[in-house]
């Protein structure tokens, strides 16, 4: 977001936090990224609900829906196309990593654009690359879209070619994760499949939307272990977050995938 | 800290911090912990040394000694004796993950009172226990204070005996790490031990100083592996960091060191 997003601070208009936030010393605490679309939050039952279940693995007390509601109703009024970004953390508390018994999580919005995405890249397909960082196998915090994000900044950081969308990751024992900003599915022999999440990487609310969707279709997925090898071999690789929905993968550095396979159906039924 | 703690921001008295501050969106920053004794911020020349060598790691530009020096004067005079933390964040950018090209960091300096420790600790030993939570292995991020610190958080948050002054942290192979607040050291045949933290774990002042104190002092030191085990059989376990200086283990579970080894030896050596 840039000094032109609108934020509110629990509730209030405001552009900062105590400097004592736990959100701040030791990243403790989640967040979501929403699309604005025509004045809603898209997928906003799905996403609130992974904010509260996010939450509750740490011990974060969440909002209630009418609570972010008010927040939203004030973002979306200056920002009905956008992006719309959910942070809440631990709040304030004394010196030292002990969360306070009696801690008040602090809830902040924060509203701003739209990445520029050609929209070309939805009909083209995009560019990724593979990352040199391996993720570490943390089960305690996988899945989690916690503010310990220091791993997905550096491998963001691997690259600044502006022709390359996103980036691929593996963890150390080198099966796919998925992308830094996305989740990833491969199609192979008429089914999809996506990494297992148990053990790092962010499970996105597209992820589980292109899941429960793909099933009612009647395309078969599945969560399952898969290498760079299985992912180089399958006939389609997807990305998708709340913000772009779902992109196909047209090129991996020397791998390319000329034409769309399940892709055009997939995008069809993601946002029906 | 408590909110009678007193914080500068890249110089100036302040309470709060951009919401779009990379160190809260990301946990993009480096810290210190520094104890302030008489006026003066204990081990100035290493506490900065090893900030900026953080802040190298993650690609972060470290202001120079004589601008943190300002702020320190100016929070030793509120705080003569006290906790002293520096933070250094990547600053505030644009949403997404990418470090901006031009990003300005963030100076913070947060002082306050040293935690109520009784006295008796540092001569009956202290009383520690073994973490469930066990540290991934990442290796581009092990040794640096760097602000993402969950894991932290999530180990610091298995115990509330007031009793227990300290958590032991095993990675996930199950070699011991360190404390959740502290570096450790085994003493056995005469040598000191400490574990290698290449793959996880902060690397703190108090570590390299008594590191190169015991060396002057003719004690063997070194870097190795070593597994509970090793620790459970060991004739004495330490436990070091910036405030404490170094602290024995009296008791660990079951496991009781009735009596101090090199203990004393090495209080000595650290502070001479």
């Amino acid at each position: 977001m840039t000094a032109a997003a609108f934020v509110l601070v629990d509730g209030k208009p405001a552009t900062s936090i105590s400097v004592l936030d736990r959100g701040l010393m030791y990243g403790d605490g989640v967040f979501r990224t929403i699309r604005l679309d025509a004045g809603q939050a898209l997928w906003w039952p799905e996403q609130l609900a992974k904010l509260a279940a996010d939450a509750a693995r740490l011990g974060i007390a969440c909002p209630a829906d009418e609570v972010w509601q008010q927040d939203v109703a004030q973002a979306v009024a200056q920002w009905p196309t956008g992006v719309l970004k959910l942070v809440l953390t631990r709040g304030t508390g004394n010196r030292g990593y002990a969360p306070p018994q009696a801690a008040v999580p602090s809830r902040l919005v924060v509203a701003g654009p739209l990445p520029a995405w050609p929209a070309a890249l939805w009909e083209t397909g995009i560019e990724a690359r593979l990352c040199a960082l391996r993720l570490a196998r943390q089960p305690r915090l996988a899945g989690i879209k916690h503010l310990n994000r220091l791993e997905n900044v550096l491998a963001r950081a691997e690259w600044d070619d502006p022709a390359i969308q996103e980036g691929l990751l593996l963890d150390e024992a080198g099966q796919v994760i998925g992308g830094v900003s996305s989740n990833v599915f491969i199609y192979r022999a008429g089914e999809l499949l996506t990494p297992r999440l148990d053990r790092c990487g962010i499970a996105g609310a597209a992820r589980a939307r292109l899941m429960t969707r793909a099933a009612a279709y009647g395309l078969p997925v599945r969560e399952v272990e898969f290498d760079l090898t299985a992912l180089l071999a399958a006939d389609e690789v997807l990305l998708t977050n709340s913000l772009i929905g779902v992109w196909r993968v047209a090129k991996l550095d020397r791998r390319v995938w000329p034409q769309p396979a399940i892709y055009p159906v997939v995008r069809e039924f993601l946002h029906a």
